[in-house]
């Protein structure tokens, strides 16, 4: 983990986001906390020019509209062109018919490298239809210590199905390829009271990708639990009067005093 | 109010959110804060089938445009033929004729069961014009104790008309409808040097009036009474050198760890 | 720089800010910091109407789309028509043909009173293309000790050029008309590492010149200094657990606690 995280730190990868207004200030600040840059470009009319610019990209559908989605496929096509590592975040995949058609067309177009998501929506992709309370993952999608190992086989199936390397978080999370599953027990139940924290991982994944292009699998490991241990850093900074604003900014400090060594001494995983 | 906020806590509502991107960030943070969860979606071919997932649905046109303003109106119809709760906020509506001339048609065609803004919008909702320094109150509409009478007959008068509870709020909040006002006291001068406390206050007024739609009346003078505490309790916090960016913080924060029990004993209202 | 800072304070200038949606919270959060009002508008059909009732405008092409272009020529016609004093922040300017070409036409069709960008961004300016890192400037252009005689000198160029103050802001400042140059040497290199540094100076030069309409070059040098300063200040808050996201909001808070005094004694600057 240290020296994936220690590349992302000396290379500064710059990383083309197309994602959702909601939480996008907190994207760029936490790639700007782990070393990396953000761009920001959602018009189809730029985002292959932005994309060529870059070394990685972002994609969320977190408030895709019909002006921001043909950037998508736009951005992806040129990722894919010039073999830029790009992460896909399907934002409440579930949710709509909207969201759920785009989020497949995506994959059917574009090769992603890592799928990162929350159980629901992660059988959205995998099922094509789904149940998700709006962006949060469905109780009974949830991975448990007793369902792990069917969430893992899972898991393992739709990475084979689609290439990529598919990142499930939640409770436990599970990032795992074909062949190799990561499950990683880092992270706080807070996470889950601000917006964004998944939204945030999927832009630091793009950035742990882009400065190990070929260690994905890796890579995609360690951001998640880079994300974690923040989150666990952050928490434990708290005071009594502290609530889900200050967490959120204690997130992002928390990678941004994150050093290498720390990640590798704090990171709590496993390898089935 | 303790009842009325303790719903908000065990039934997590679901609220969608069509607002602008100024303050979307807080709205989302402040609605998780409460113990709902946000959703937004502002795509005309998703509004409806997001509104029907959710269990209640804030309209806000802080930066309404070409692509948002048809999903208001296609997520408003959605949640009247559903019959959730839904909150207006017409954001600077008085400033651009775009703004008061949306502002009108969202009222013609869509039943709200609340409708929040400061006295200047909400005059120029009754009036079909108004004044207003931008997304401020002009002074000259202000309450005040001297005008506070006054203020709610006009407050009832626009009740009784759109069949709305009406919460127009300032340095005196009323809250009512067309037979029953809540004049409310909390709340601190420092909340109108943040952006968005108008923002934060609606989308919490969708989540308290969706986890109790009996109580529409009750439900919205309670959120303006925890947002106006949770302003009070975040300026006490405050050190010297804290500014706005920090009370924006401390007051997400103090709505996080606020109960219900702390909102029935801080809440400062009369009914007239 | 004090009865600059102290004319802000009490005219409390309406500024009209059509502005990326990353940084769109910050930017009018430090509008309020300094005793300015935000509003933020992009749509074609209500941007001259906003520009009308404002005092000074704000345009910044972060994330320029199909939709907020049109808005920019709008409200730029307008403030021109009314003589409304009005910055161009370039963001990204060379890092797209979309960017690069709409930087051109916003300064062949609208007369901007202040330009600020970082020295690749004015670069692209001057000389009709450019290589940026993204939204940072290139190594290549940055002002140092060294090179400062030539920048100021192709700063000046440009001011002649379009009639515009230039601010090319970086480690050291450049601030100038044809006429007069201001270094400044307030900030701090943390400044880098939060996402919209920049575009908050923009939108605080705003309010600078619509406070000081008759002193522009002079307003948007004690914008810079204003700035910078608050960078140090909030940098010497920090804790060892801070990061870029707390460092964020001191820097907010900083603006909002500084006086006209303090910018008078803490502005670094010379005149060349």
């Amino acid at each position: 983990m240290k020296e994936l995280f220690a590349n992302v730190r000396s290379k500064h990868p710059l990383i083309h986001n197309i994602t959702n207004y909601v939480t996008v200030n907190d994207c760029a600040n936490i790639l700007l906390a782990c070393g990396a840059s953000p761009i920001m470009a959602d018009d189809e009319r730029e985002a292959a020019a932005i994309t060529a610019i870059c070394g990685g990209l972002n994609v969320n559908i977190g408030t895709l509209n019909q002006s921001t989605i043909p950037a998508m496929f736009a951005a992806g096509k040129k990722a894919n062109e010039l073999q830029h590592p790009a992460v896909l975040d399907p934002v409440g995949a579930g949710a709509s018919p909207l969201r759920t058609e785009t989020a497949r067309q995506l994959l059917a177009e574009i090769r992603f490298s890592v799928i990162r998501g929350n159980s629901s929506e992660i059988k959205t992709l995998a099922m094509g239809v789904g149940t998700t309370r709006g962006v949060d993952a469905d109780l009974a999608d949830q991975t448990t210590e007793a369902t792990l190992d069917t969430q893992i086989r899972f898991v393992q199936a739709l990475a084979a199905q689609t290439g990529a390397v598919i990142a499930m978080t939640g409770a436990i999370d599970i990032v795992a390829d074909a062949k190799k599953a990561y499950c990683i027990r880092n992270g706080h139940p807070i996470m889950s009271c601000i917006t964004g924290a998944g939204c945030q991982l999927s832009a630091l994944t793009a950035a742990f990708i882009t400065a190990n292009p070929t260690r994905i699998l890796d890579a995609a490991a360690a951001a998640v639990c880079a994300m974690g241990l923040a989150g666990e850093i952050a928490f434990r900074r708290m005071t009594q009067e502290d609530g889900n604003a200050t967490y959120r900014n204690y997130l992002i400090d928390a990678v941004y005093n994150l050093t290498p060594e720390a990640l590798e001494s704090g990171a709590n995983y496993e390898v089935r």
